[in-house]
């Protein structure tokens, strides 16, 4: 039996990691509170996340005022679609080849 | 856009317990070692992963002597079956409907 999880990248691993990913790799950028509320997620467990996308690469933030209100916008890098893209087939192999 | 993560199941996020789990829905039950040489884990790694789904009550461990030397096999259990097949359908439901 050969259960081949090499291409399951760790970044992406938990539930909260591939609902950003998703969401950034579907929109040119999207902003701190429409990520939370889409994923349902607290402040800080987004922002821990979203450090460690950015630490790997895969992410970036742009903050900026909108009015007296500072913004974070998240935006997806070549490197984090592609490996986002990686671990995407990877998942579908997996869930394809695994033994029934 | 509705990004629908709700049944993908923490306790299985990790691709070590994919693995596990992997290996003992297709199987009576599997020992420690051969898990472990599957998939590449250290003894620690699979050890505290599967105390997690133990504890979880997903999976049973089976302590046994063969000839003098102690053995660990593990068993999937009913819940554990259950529950691992929401979240591979929940996998499978993410991977089809994500906006692309």
């Amino acid at each position: 039996m050969k259960i081949d999880l090499e291409h399951i990248n760790r970044a992406f691993e938990s539930k909260a990691r591939l609902g950003i990913m998703s969401i950034l790799s579907v929109n040119e950028s999207a902003d701190f509170t429409t990520i939370k509320n889409l994923l349902g997620l607290t402040d800080g467990n987004l922002a821990s996340h979203a450090r460690s996308l950015e630490e790997a690469g895969y992410i970036e933030s742009r903050k900026q005022f909108v009015g007296r209100k500072p913004n974070t916008r998240f935006v997806i890098t070549p490197a984090g679609r592609e490996a986002f893209a990686i671990h995407l087939k990877a998942l579908e192999d997996f869930l394809k080849n695994r033994p029934l």
